[in-house]
Order: C-alpha cells, then sequence, then structure tokens
C-alpha cells in the first residue's frame, strides 16, 4: 500500500484526526505472531484486567469495545434495567453526537438537563430526578456525566463527588462518558482511580482512540451489578473485537508506563499555550474555562475562514462564531505558536 | 509493552486466532503520522472506494465498519424497511451467533429454513417466502446468505444467480454474509464480482479480519437503494471509526496485490491437504464438501481430546462428535501434516 | 358484575376519568352480534374509511390503534426511514409521558426544544433543524405538534401553515399529536381538515379516548408516503385490534352527527366557564389562554388540597403551585360553578 | 350509528370473528357513567386484582393490556434481561404471527424449535437449550409454550410440569401464551391454577378477547420476579388503557360466575361436534387432536371453495389442504350440523 498522505501534517480540528502513538504502533507489533484464543481469551486482555484492578482495585473489571458509542450504550444497558431512563446534560454526546445510538441500539431514554458548561450538579439533576413509580413516565435511574465535557470543562473530585451521592441517594447508577477522562485526571492531578471509583461512579466508558491508540474504547465496572451482562450486551451491541489481543494491548501499552497520562498531560498543556497565546488578543474570546485540551474561542469574524484554511478546526456555534481549538498528543508548541502567530498577523491586517 | 505469547503457537481453532498478515501491519504504520480528517474523509477511505469502483463496476461502495455483526446489521436495515423480515438459513451466523444483534440492535426479524449444508436454494427460500400482504406476518423482503457458508460449503455463481433471480422475483433483495467471501472466490476461481454484483446480489458483508486484517470489516453495495441511509446507520449501529484510515488502509492492502486471493487460496489449500490426510483413515469421517478454509470431521471419540489439546479446535456438534478444523493464512504444511501424523498415531494406539 | 363506583361522581383530574359517552355504548351494542372479518376487514372499518375520505378529501385513510402511544409511535415510524429523528416541544407528551414508548419501541430519536406555550414555530423549529448529511447527527426528518397542546394552547390554522411550510421547505414531514385535536377544531372554529391537510400536516394521532369513546385511536394519513407500512408497523407496535368493528364503530358515532364537535365544544366551554369564574378571583392566576378545555392555574398554596379533596385535579409545576384542571363532554355548569363557588369560599377562610 | 352487518351471521374462520358475550356487553354500561382515576387506579382493576388472589394465590398479579402480542412481549420482557432468549415451538404466534413484535418492540430473541404437534417437551427445548455463558449465543433464559396450542391440542397438567420443571432446572423462567388458556382448562378440567401457577409456570398471557371480550388481554405474574417492571414495560409497549375501568370490568365478568368456563366448555364441544361429523366421513382427515376448539382437517380439494363459500375458513396449510375450522362461545349445534351436511352433500357431488 502506498502512502497518501503528509505525515507531518497537523490540525487543531480533533483529537482522532490525530494518528497512533509510537509506542502503541509498537505494541501491535509486538502482540503479532502466532495463534491466540479469539474473542478475549487471550493473554493481553487477561493482563489488562490484572493491571484495572491494580489501578482501580478489587472488583474493577474492563472489557475492550471499539466505538466510543458502543462503550456507552453497553455501559448504560448494563447499568439499568429496561424501563430506565438516564439523565444527562442537553450538550451530552451520547444526546447530541452518536445518532441515536442510546435510543435505537440500546432502546435508552434520555432526560435532558441544558447547563452552561456541559457539567451536571445536584441542583440540575433534581430538573429531571423525579416521577419513580409514575408507569407513564421514563424512570430515571442512572445519571451520566461526562468528562472532561465536551465543552473542555473538567469536573473536580468533589464535584463528582456530590453528584455520585446524590444520584445515588435517589436510587440512581452513575456512568462517566471518559473518552477524556486521561485529559481530566491530567488536569486535575487527580488519580483515575480518584476520578472515578473513588468518587462513586459505577461505570465508565473508558476512552483510548482519542489519545492515542488507533482504535480501542472499553467499559470499566466497579461493581457485579454495573457488569452484569456486559459481555452478552458487547456482542448484541456489535462491539466484540474477534482478534481481541489488539485491542487490550493497546490498552496496556496506554496504562503501563504512564503514557496514558503523558499523551493527555502533553495536550493539556498545548491547549492551555494556546489559551494563553489568544486570551490577551483585542477582538478575541475565550468561552469556556480550557481544563483539558480543547480551547473553545470567539474569533473575529473575518480571520475566521483564513485562520481555518491553514490550521482546520470545527465550528461550534455558528451564531455567535465560537469554534473549537482541539489539541493532540502530536500537537507540538510550534503548532500552537504558529496558529497564534497567524491570528496575530490576520487581527493587524483587518 | 511485554509480549506476552507465543508467535509460534498455531490452532486449528479458527483464522481469527491468527494475528495480523505482515503486509498489513507495515500498512498501518504507513498511514500512521500527522493529521488526516476522521470518520471516512482522509485519503486512504478515498482510496479504497475507487479500487472498489474498480473490482466491482461504477456504483459499487465501500462502507468501512468494525464487526462482522455490525456490517449484517447495517447491511440488512439499509436493504429492508423498518418492517421488513429476512429468510436465512437456520445455521446463519446471523441467526445463531450473534447474540441476537440482527433484532436487537437492527429490529429485524429472522425467517429460518433449515437446510443439510448451510446454502439456500429457490425450493428452500419459498419455505419462508409467503404472506406478503398479510399484517401479521413479518414481510419477507430480504434473503440472506453466507459464502462461504458456516459449513464450509461454497456457492457457485450459478447457485448465486439462482437464488437472487427467485429473490428479486419476488420482490426481496440480497445480501450475502461475505465473512469469509475471499475463501469462497478463490475456491471457485470466480472473481469477487462474479460472486456478487454480477450474480445478482444487492449488498455484502465483505470481511477482512478472518484473512488476515487486524480489525476490519465493511458493507458492499452495488444500488443506491442498498446504500440508502447507510452512513447514519452504520453511527447508530456503533460502527462509525473515528481514526477510519487503519480500516481502509487494512482493506486496501487486501484488495491491492491480492493478498486477500494469495492468502484465502493458502489458507483453502492447507484445508483440502487436511481432508486429504484425514479421509482415507479409518474411523474418520469428513461430514462437508472442503470447499473453503474449512475441515468438518468426526474423529473416534477415543482420540479428539488428546488431538485437541495439542492442536485446539471447536467441537461443531456434540452428540454425532463433528468437529470443526479451521486453516489461517498462516497454516502450514508442517501444521497440517503434524496434525494428521498425530491422528494416525491416535488411530494406531486405539 | 356488580357496579363498583358512584355513576355521579365528577372530578377535573383528566378527560380520562370521564366514561364511555352513551351514544358510543349504543353503538358497541349496534355492531354487537354475529360474525364480521377480524383485523379491520369488517363493514364498519370499512365505512369509516368512506368517512374519512368525506371529511378529508381523496386520498386521506385511517388506521384505527389502541393508544395514543401507539399511534404516535406507528405514525411517527411510517413517517421516517430508520435514521430519521423527529423535532418536538421539551413538553410533548412523546417525549415526556410515553414511558420512552417512542425510543423503545419506535426506535425514534427525538430532539427536543423548550417553549413558552407547548407550541413550535418555525424559529423554535430551527434550533435542531440542522445537521443533514451529517453522519454523527441523528437526522432531522419530522417535526411533531401537539394539538391542543399539553398546555391547554392551541395553534391556529395559520401557525400551523407556518410550522408545515417551514418543514417542508427542509425536506422533514409534518406529524400533529392530534389527542385532543376535536377541542382544537371545537376552540377555533376550524374544521378537523382545515387544521390538518389544508394545513400541510401529513400525518395525524387522532384521538377518542379522551373525547368519550371507551377506547379507540387512530393514524390518520394524507399520502401513500405517510401511510406506507403502517399496517405493518401497527401490528409490531401491539396495536392491531382483532374485533377492529368496535373500535371502528366507536370513531363512526363521533365523527357523524358531530358528536365529537358536540362533545368537544361542551368541554371547552366549561374550561372558558371555569376560567371566566376563576380569573377575577384575588389570588388566583391563570397561567394559560384557556384554548382548548384545560384550565392552567396557581391557586394559594392554603386553599389546595382543601379543594383538590372534593373536586379532583393534577399538580402540574409543583414548585410554583400550578395545577391543571380538565373539563370532559360530561362536566356540567353545576360541577364548575361548585368548584368556584368552593374556591371563593376558601379564599375567605384564608 | 347504522348496523352495518347481519348479526345472525356465524362463521368457522376464527373465535374473534365473533362480537361480544351478552354479560360482558351489560358489564360495560355497568362500568359506565362518572369519574372514576384512570391508567389502572379503579374500583374495577382493583376488585380484579383480588379475583386473581383468590384463583391463583397469594401474590398473583394481573396487569390488564390491549392485545395479545402486548401482553407476551411485556410479558417476556419482564421474566427476561436485556440479554435474555426465548425458546418456543416454530409453529408459536410469538414467532409466526405478530409481525416481529417480539424482536422489534421486545428487543427479544426466539430460539425456534420444530415440533409435530405445536408443544414442547423437555426434549425438545434442549435442542436450544444450551450455550449459557457463551458471549456470542443468545442466552436462552426463557420457555414460552402455547396453551392451546396453535395446533388446537392441549398440555395437560403433567406436560406442563414437565416443562417447567426441565425449564427451571437449567435456570429458565417459564412463559405461558394462554390466548386460549380457558379452552386448554375446559378440556382438561383442570382449573386455571392447576395449568399455570400450581404447574410452576411463572407468567402468563391471559386471553380475553378469543373468549368473548370486546377488546381485552393480560399478563398474569406468580412472583414479584416475573412481574417487576412490568407497568412501566406495559406504557412503552404502549398497551396502558387510560379508561382501564372497562377493560378490568370484562375481565371480572369473564371470571365471575365462570363465565370462561362456560363459554370455552361450549366452544369445546361444538369443535368436538364437528370432529364427531367429519372423521367418519370418506375423504376427511383429521389432523391433529380435538383437544380444544379448533378442529385441522384435509377436505378432498374439490369440495373446499364450495364449503368455505357458506361457512368461512381459513387454509392452515395450502399444500397438503389442511384448514382450520375454529368454533366460538356462539357457535350453535346448527351452526355445526350445516356444516357437516354441506361437507356430506358436496362429497356426494363428487
Amino acid at each position: 500500500m502506498t502512502r497518501l498522505h503528509d505525515p507531518a501534517a497537523h490540525t487543531f480540528a480533533s483529537d482522532n484526526y490525530a494518528g497512533v502513538h509510537p509506542e502503541v504502533l509498537a505494541a501491535l507489533a509486538d502482540a503479532n505472531g502466532g495463534h491466540v484464543p479469539s474473542y478475549g481469551a487471550d493473554p493481553y486482555t487477561r493482563r489488562l484486567g490484572e493491571v484495572i484492578v491494580d489501578l482501580f482495585g478489587e472488583g474493577a473489571a474492563i472489557d475492550p469495545v471499539l466505538t466510543g458509542t458502543g462503550a456507552n450504550v453497553a455501559a448504560l444497558q448494563a447499568l439499568t434495567p429496561r424501563w430506565g431512563a438516564v439523565i444527562c446534560a442537553a450538550t451530552a454526546h451520547i444526546y447530541t453526537d452518536e445518532g441515536g445510538a442510546p435510543e435505537r441500539l440500546g432502546g435508552l431514554k434520555l432526560l435532558t438537563v441544558p447547563t452552561p458548561d456541559g457539567k451536571l450538579t445536584p441542583e440540575l439533576i433534581d430538573r429531571q430526578a423525579h416521577g419513580w413509580g409514575d408507569q407513564q413516565r421514563p424512570q430515571p435511574l442512572a445519571v451520566s456525566i461526562t468528562q472532561s465535557t465536551e465543552l473542555g470543562t473538567v469536573y473536580s473530585v468533589d464535584e463528582i463527588r456530590a453528584v455520585s451521592d446524590h444520584a445515588h441517594a435517589l436510587g440512581m447508577q452513575v456512568h462517566l462518558d471518559g473518552a477524556r477522562l486521561a485529559n481530566a485526571a491530567a488536569s486535575t492531578g487527580a488519580s483515575l482511580r480518584d476520578l472515578t471509583r473513588a468518587s462513586g461512579v459505577d461505570s465508565v466508558s473508558f476512552g483510548g482512540t482519542k489519545n492515542g491508540l488507533l482504535l480501542g474504547e472499553s467499559v470499566l465496572t466497579f461493581t457485579e451489578e454495573a457488569r452484569e451482562g456486559i459481555t452478552f450486551l458487547r456482542k448484541s451491541d456489535a462491539q466484540l473485537a474477534s482478534k481481541m489481543r489488539f485491542v487490550s494491548a493497546q490498552f496496556l501499552t496506554l496504562l503501563e508506563d504512564d503514557l496514558w497520562l503523558r499523551s493527555a498531560g502533553h495536550a493539556n498543556g498545548m491547549a492551555r499555550r494556546l489559551r494563553d497565546g489568544l486570551a490577551p488578543l483585542e477582538g478575541v474570546t475565550i468561552t469556556q474555562p480550557v481544563d483539558a485540551n480543547a480551547v473553545f474561542v470567539v474569533l473575529p469574524r473575518g480571520i475566521v475562514e483564513e485562520i481555518r484554511e491553514v490550521h482546520h478546526f470545527y465550528d461550534w456555534d455558528r451564531p455567535t462564531g465560537e469554534v473549537r481549538l482541539m489539541c493532540s498528543f502530536d500537537t507540538t508548541e510550534q503548532h500552537v505558536d504558529a496558529l497564534v502567530a497567524d491570528v496575530v498577523g490576520a487581527l493587524g491586517r483587518l
């Protein structure tokens, strides 16, 4: 096969425009060759399970899957009975960006709450947390939060704890969509365990692809109840990899030697550098706290397309002109500084 | 990450016990580095589309997905309206081995027909092809065949043509579950196109993982009708890879330079060699034609476990003692001959 | 069977606390006796179809079903492909009160918009009407409005026309949840046809139970496209009555001799009388226009339970103390005046 | 409304071609008038619950629904987790005649077994009862039997007990589709309780419409586990009647004064009379035991259409010429004797 792209190209479009971290690619080669049992009965998946217990404690388990959507659906199905509904932010990826998969694939009802910054609180949860026993109301039996959020903000350990305690007190389970959990951990300095199990979270969609994997997501669970049926649901959700060793080997690489933290910490640092470069500029407004690896910013309309052509990024809110700049494990200081310089230049020509 | 397995190990358990073909692994490295658009807007996916048109003609399209189950469900959903039912063999993978995904994920009704060899015929289809307009009967609007079948048998071009003509005459679409289509093509000498589009098939689950890919399946369609909605269904079926370049690059490697044919032809040859070694032995019965890369065989009960311990394989039908021996792209003559020798030895000790 | 209730009891709780209109009960007896074909091939269902064509014009069709939820789900499934999403008000019955049936039973994605009065407008629709072709976004392909709304408000013909024109211009179909369409027609003076087909609506959940039927709902469609598959969907949605003559006979009674209009007009008149009695009272606030048969009102907290004990009604918004008073075909001036008098009395004792 | 049919017409087409038993119609009038709470909080539904406890013992509960399909789906959903599969006969109504509702509405996987007479046995169940823990196999967690069966045959108490004991020993729940349970009870002389709870059945779709109700089905459960979530599932399956008093009042009429037994016993007697009249005739073959209210029979091809024109009935198996003659609560000796006489006459003219 011929290479068809420029391996030096960089964008601020998304952390999945980036490729595979070299350590991960090397691991795929190491895991290759010979025969091992398929569908998860291989030594890499077994070892991954042990690593998870080391990191999250006894009773923690990981079930590798293939997409973030698949992880979210399987995790939420395992967490709720057929009649359960899930409270989430109106901006939650599960509600807005998964093509209706939670509803169509999972038979899940989502009860949404508007939020200013993508974060739920006990008070916001209460807007939908009612009607248990009312046979006409979808029964709120789980809360799903995203960490870091779709708006680049990060819950503190205390904020998660407050959500979990409130949900549990009301008889609801707690799910965390952690497609970018690594970035949240790097941001807060808290451990993965502190931000999940130790804060009362019951199950996690633990992502890898946005943090340098080729293709790999997973469901982390901390109780038998949260995991019950997950292997069957994983299959009927079309998330069971036959050659699972290659998914597990990637996660092993991510978790051993703290590659997850190095990569996420680096991406976060690049986002802060970007914020620091852009924030002081006249006519530029940073619209959300830069807690993780995303910068949400309003640029003067006159310069947006010129900058986009070189650096590539997505609109977030077309009416206000807000755009999203996303940093990756392979974003460099040069990439950031070039973008800032181009904005400065364009502003000068306005 | 440390290697945790023996790269020299070989089994006859499944073609997904095997790893990744070295040419495919090399392609992943070539496709890596730099940024390309995610979710399929990358040059590898674009090029793959062109290769498919070259192979299957104008109007052919490919949509990469992540699992065979996902390919089957998305293809069948796109092929039928919400009220459509799908006629398939009672042994079809979609009915027996996908955890109910077609029904649960896809809302698909399967109408099954018993067959002697896993192959449908116009006559067998007629057992379920009735009741159109009857509001209580699930409406048969598609037929799904597997090539090569779950029993290791292969449809000839004429047999597929007969199925397609019959189905179309009755107003039904035709889907082909081609997890092992490459093996069927290698077996018959017909081209991929002859076995699908040219024989009247409307859409295909075209598999790669069982033929040396790391992880990659796809939906091939030949008409706009068969493809309508597939990209939305792929997402709501949780089959949309964010870093799709790596799935597409694998398929490019498979299709360019005929790697698919070399690998499948080799595996088929190993299965024939195995059959030729086993068939003459006293007390050993080959139970299905060895058309592709699987040998279905009854071994004397007294020797099964002894052979299994060394060579690994699965029971197919426990009551009769039938087992399945599967060959892969990396099965060698030595592997085959060793198994035959061990059977001969064990028979001698009976 | 022994009578177990007081046939003189009256409440303001819901129009389905009321029983069956005597003319409807008589029709059930007339339709009884002897054998007629089941599942809709009977003369009552056939005649109902003719009446619908008389009322709504050529091409109009009615398919009787059993619940309003069933009507909504079947109508919306027929109106959209598997990947379609439906834009509706955040207060829509389909989103809040159907136990997640649209999502779970119908595989439908609902995209909600907050509204002040339960009514969508072109501007409000635009909040969710975007992202066609974006494979991650559920595709907005239908708009569903409720008439009269869950808040007792009524769309004018012009308002519906504006919604329909806007939706159609964007390639979306228009569904109307008409559980209380009769009340809206009685309120506006417009015909059933003016409020639906003539205003661009494609399909209607046309309700009967809330307007004096024993049990009967229906799906009205005005195009072949809107009706395609409805009989199959009705069955797989568990909405196919075997002895359908008894559902159709009820609708015939409702539509012949304008029983629907007499009953709904009466209920609306009682609601206006109630509003007129309550509105002038000190400390009492009417919170929504009384367009149909519901009065939304805030009563002083000190008197709510005392009034509820006698007249029965439901809380609408517990934090604000808003309650809903619903009038039925069998609400009398005496019932209304007694409630007003009791409120006056209770206010005096505050 | 004008009567549009001949109240003296009779057919052998189906027990739902018949109308409403006069005692049931009278009960609807008695239950009418005044206001009672909707959605099941009325005195008729409460009383029905007490009657069920009287008949089936402490812990028995009934939840009225609207269609047999709805009863089957809700009962099976409550009985199994999201990943459960249901073993049933290949002729089971849930597999063949419900438009795919179990799969589409319920997300249920059905595992079918061919049977000679529509009845499952422990041996037949074993054909599908395997693969627990295998993540690719739909997990068999319930068995569903039909009583009386779709072929007019009846399980004895001992036969049900054998099925239940076997299923329970394997960790599976037992559901009974009792659309015609009354006919089975009348046939065997066993009580409703003997045939269900006392034989180990966990939940029952208890039908009324085929036995003289206007419209009414129900889910009977005998354990908390079997009933868990049923009220929420009933709503999301679109089976919640708003004016439930009228469904419950019908069941009360059926169960009090043994109307169910009188009607079913009568229909069974008519079927036996029909069998006795037809069986001795040359060229006429009774194809199934006449245990309940259906006669399955092969008539000489030359006379079928002539008889059908007068007496109306459905083909069962077109290739063999087998037809189904169904008796109802309102079938009389005259109806039966007229059919037999017409067959005798037609045979004479052959």
